[in-house]
């Protein structure tokens, strides 16, 4: 069976997740924590290059980077389509899962991750208020106003849900999780936007998965709990 | 006419003028050097959304990101295609080029970039030779490792030369640009790949277009010249 290497909670892992349960294909996902030191398997970097999670085994053919994942399941698993059909949506889409991963991601996601949690929790290292207050008073702003703007189209790229809009709101639960509020007076279209994006049965089924991992990491899990009342 | 903004010695910026030419798009390119600060035009954050370059225009259609805007190109350009056929070498191809990114550009090319060039030339701010020498120990003999065994392939993914290829090649002509030399004693399979990709009509032709920039700059250029005698 095809293995997912990472961790649910992972953005990145994530959306290879909720990618492989909306295509309907069977998969295992095997704990691959890279913030814990020693936590990787020893072939970790045979499967890794960069370190980074996730990645998978499919039989006998390996592929890390969650794009590349996300465009084979496309290519081995074309129905349902999770990138839209004109080449200026698809190349839209594209270009918005990257902004996912080096805008969102690395600029605000992975930064207040570290302080909130891997550097007080895993390595012992204060967390920086003046630090978590850049992000929150400069990054945050212009990638949610970013993505408001886009979200006015309804989904990011295109008619239908796809990797755009997954990789997107996997950011926007991480962020949630780890205890930032999505400002919903401020960001409407971008709120109602996630609202949509995490109700898909796909997303929806990845997040149920996660919630034995986020109560026993006391992580916030009120923003969906509202949601499903 | 398709318009390239962006400066044609940038390692993302290239491989889309190597996809062009390879391509036949006709384009013009547009010069945008977001490391000069006031040098990029003031919509430039309209055109691309992290800031980065490069961006295209096409019409009143507008994209950032390298990697959206090669795959953009393959959907309207299928020939010659510049990806893999095969759902394992497509996907791959993927990978190796965010590998491109991620490991290469980012671990290796950007800090040297910084160090050699933007810091002291631009930024006033001295070069750090601790770092450098950090990249090179460390982070060289990763990376360039792990292409000198991909590269044993011939080709980095399928058996035509793809868009790893090009991504892989545009950062090792940055690297060597910048006055570090590809250990060819070392990497003999990474250097004889790049001598074959930079070889490629559409690569020779970028590069002919770079010699009046990199020769006002200063910029080292007989590991090029020498393959040319």
């Amino acid at each position: 069976m095809l293995k997912i290497h990472g961790v649910p909670i992972s953005v990145h892992t994530r959306k290879v997740i909720v990618a492989a349960l909306a295509k309907g294909i069977a998969h295992e996902v095997v704990p691959v924590v890279p913030v814990i030191p020693d936590n990787p398997p020893p072939n970790w970097r045979e499967l890794s290059p960069t370190g980074k999670i996730p990645a998978i085994t499919d039989g006998d053919f390996t592929l890390a980077d969650s794009s590349a994942i996300c465009a084979y399941f496309e290519r081995t698993h074309p129905a349902p389509p999770l990138y839209p059909t004109g080449a200026r949506d698809y190349a839209e889409a594209l270009a918005i899962e990257q902004y996912a991963g080096e805008g969102v991601f690395r600029g605000v996601v992975h930064p207040l991750f570290h302080e909130v949690f891997v550097h007080p929790k895993v390595q012992g290292i204060p967390t920086d208020p003046a630090r978590i207050a850049a992000v929150l008073s400069k990054e945050v702003p212009e990638v949610f106003g970013y993505l408001d703007r886009l979200a006015a189209r309804g989904y990011l790229a295109g008619d239908a849900p796809s990797i755009a809009d997954i990789a997107v709101a996997s950011n926007l639960v991480t962020f949630q999780y780890i205890g930032f509020a999505l400002d919903r007076a401020r960001y409407p279209r971008l709120a109602a936007h996630f609202d949509r994006i995490v109700a898909l049965p796909a997303f929806a089924a990845a997040l149920d998965r996660e919630r034995g991992v986020v109560e026993s990491m006391k992580l916030e899990r009120g923003f969906l709990e509202a949601k499903a009342a």
